[in-house]
């Protein structure tokens, strides 16, 4: 049995996704910005995608901005406010638990004079309101929280914090990093206070190498890319016209019969964290329902080291991932876990198990029986 | 009879790299930062794309930075070199005939503080070596020239470039755009003294969304996108893997029985140049052979206004681009035709016609037949 359990880090693309690409590699393979009909039908296919990923966020078709995927989506969202407002402050607040392609963008505008505070989160990976509240000034230029936590499936309670944020300091931009959350959630940036939004297509079945930052039409952002002033001079370079196609199919593929997509992975996630109660020392670091993100199980299990028990899982065809995938070229312990007081022995014994459209329970409960074969051996080894 | 004349502005990805991507979508989709084996297939699959790309060069592997297009390639060698060399100096050298995605970017370092000479052309488009030799000092930390022009295929002399720019200052980073020039010449950046070398997927049928950037490997050169750190810390994000294997098949593609190939584009080219001979008020940019670039004719038409022209001709199934496709959203009056003195009542009646592998001779004869029946017509109609 082969069984893909790294969905948070990437997922199989569509063949619906494949056919919309390459009929755009092949037949309208225009440049979108030629005067010509293969350039209008190519500039069309943008606009079409455009207006498919707005109306599933409920904003414009020109707040959408595609980009080469979530981390320059992140990238953008930070750098470009900050060249954008620096005027009006230098001061930016984010969550200790966000991506590294926040944190470390965060490190470079540091370097740049810019100052960060970073928020402390609870047991749950919630960011402390209380110390928003305080941490808002009038320099403040940029709140940067994610939505979904890419580690433990930690959701932030995005609306209060853009109520506090706006309401502590109107002029301040409010950034959600919502690269895991997307597909999985139903997002309205108008009502949930969201200035700039960050996604990624490859976390919902669609094509690696295309995302975008939805831009609220009110906000000053300078681009980070300059060039031939493709999509209204905020993002230079040929449109990636069939990642853009992709992805607009992609989205619109997720939030086509939504609850019904979601209930499928809340049900494997429920059902994981169920039967997890059959596996002696298993802490899962996820929650049931609808309170923490339906597609990932953290869980962390005690006397194994994650290296191990990973390829242990990958000899049975099991394929999950120690912590986050994007970064663990860094094998530094999760800032993560350590965040939400995971307990220090357990820090390099966690293994994120993340659910996609193709899986199924009987992949759920084979995953369940192997660990409870593997997990008695795999400890008898370590402590010998 | 349909002729896609416009191969400079983007072209038909080859259905062998199409095949290539689509299975890295549906069957080895992984994440190359995984650590069980979809990531290490992933993984293996971008080194495999990138020793493609180095034999193409005889460069290294490891000199192979994988981006998202031209644009990022150029908007990194830039400003990543600017960051990386700040406290060296603040002096760059440029031609004043830079596609877009080149002074764009130096105008937002000039913004940062940076220096910018802007060297001149000739009559050819060929950088004014002289000034070059006054222009380069002890504080100049970048020299950036296009080794071939996106407007009229101008060849620069990049060797004698490179050895002006390191005699004068060894410490000199010398970056040559190489979009509209690679898969059409035989690069040697080891031999030539590029430092860096920009190069775009989607201008040699292979995917939009993807391109490189060669970073020798003593070049001291920051990232523009931070975050996971992927690809030696140097361009984070979850690789494009199924753009990069695009790019790596057509990279092999182009380089596989290369003399045949550009032999084809050039006889194309120097067709079209002898035919245009029949055709009235008709005064090419380009020149024939090997000094100018084998894929482009960029032609002034007197009386005409090239929009007019280039609508006549899709009306007969001919798609040409009006100046640089890539920068026709900004209407102004093209800076190369101006740079290498064409007429000021001719800067606006230019047309660009671009080969690709899929073009026939009998196009060519299709196309000057066709500019022979329209252009009394529509300069009777210009008149009246």
């Amino acid at each position: 049995m082969e069984v893909y359990f790294d969905n948070s880090a990437t997922t199989r693309v569509l063949d619906k996704v494949v056919a919309a690409m390459d009929q755009m590699m092949t037949e309208n393979y225009g440049n979108p910005s030629a005067r010509h009909i293969m350039g209008v039908r190519a500039e069309n296919a943008v606009k079409q995608a455009a207006s498919q990923v707005a109306k599933t966020l409920k904003v414009k078709e020109k707040e959408i901005l595609f980009t080469s995927g979530g981390s320059e989506s992140n990238n953008m969202a930070l750098i470009g406010t900050a060249l954008a407002n620096k005027r009006a402050g230098k001061h930016i607040i984010a969550s200790n638990i966000e991506h590294p392609s926040i944190y470390n963008t965060l490190g470079f505008l540091e370097e740049m004079g810019f100052e960060v505070t970073y928020l402390r989160v609870d047991q749950k990976g919630h960011v402390d309101l209380e110390q928003l509240k305080q941490a808002v000034r009038q320099d403040t230029i940029l709140v940067s929280v994610m939505y979904v936590n890419n580690e433990v499936g930690a959701v932030e309670p995005v609306e209060e914090i853009g109520k506090i944020v706006h309401g502590a300091n109107p002029g301040t931009v409010f950034h959600v990093d919502a690269i895991q959350a997307y597909g999985k959630f139903q997002i309205r940036p108008k009502k949930q206070g969201i200035d700039l939004l960050s996604v990624s297509g490859h976390k919902l079945h669609g094509p690696k190498g295309i995302g975008f930052l939805y831009i609220d039409e009110h906000v000053k952002i300078r681009p980070i890319i300059y060039g031939g002033g493709q999509q209204r001079g905020m993002r230079s370079g040929t449109e990636n016209v069939p990642g853009i196609v992709g992805m607009g199919v992609a989205a619109e593929e997720a939030y086509t019969n939504f609850e019904e997509k979601v209930g499928h992975l809340c049900a494997l996630k429920d059902h994981m964290l169920e039967r997890l109660k059959e596996v002696e020392g298993a802490t899962p670091n996820s929650y049931p329902g609808r309170e923490s993100a339906p597609q990932v199980v953290s869980v962390s299990f005690s006397g194994v080291r994650s290296e191990v028990l990973l390829h242990a899982l990958e000899d049975k065809g099991i394929y999950v991932s120690s912590g986050s995938a994007c970064s663990s070229n860094h094998p530094d312990v999760s800032g993560t876990l350590k965040g939400i007081g995971v307990k220090p022995e357990l820090l390099d014994s966690t293994l994120r198990f993340s659910f996609g459209r193709f899986n199924t329970l009987e992949e759920v409960d084979y995953c369940i029986e192997t660990l409870k074969e593997l997990l008695p051996v795999l400890r008898r080894y370590q402590r010998g």
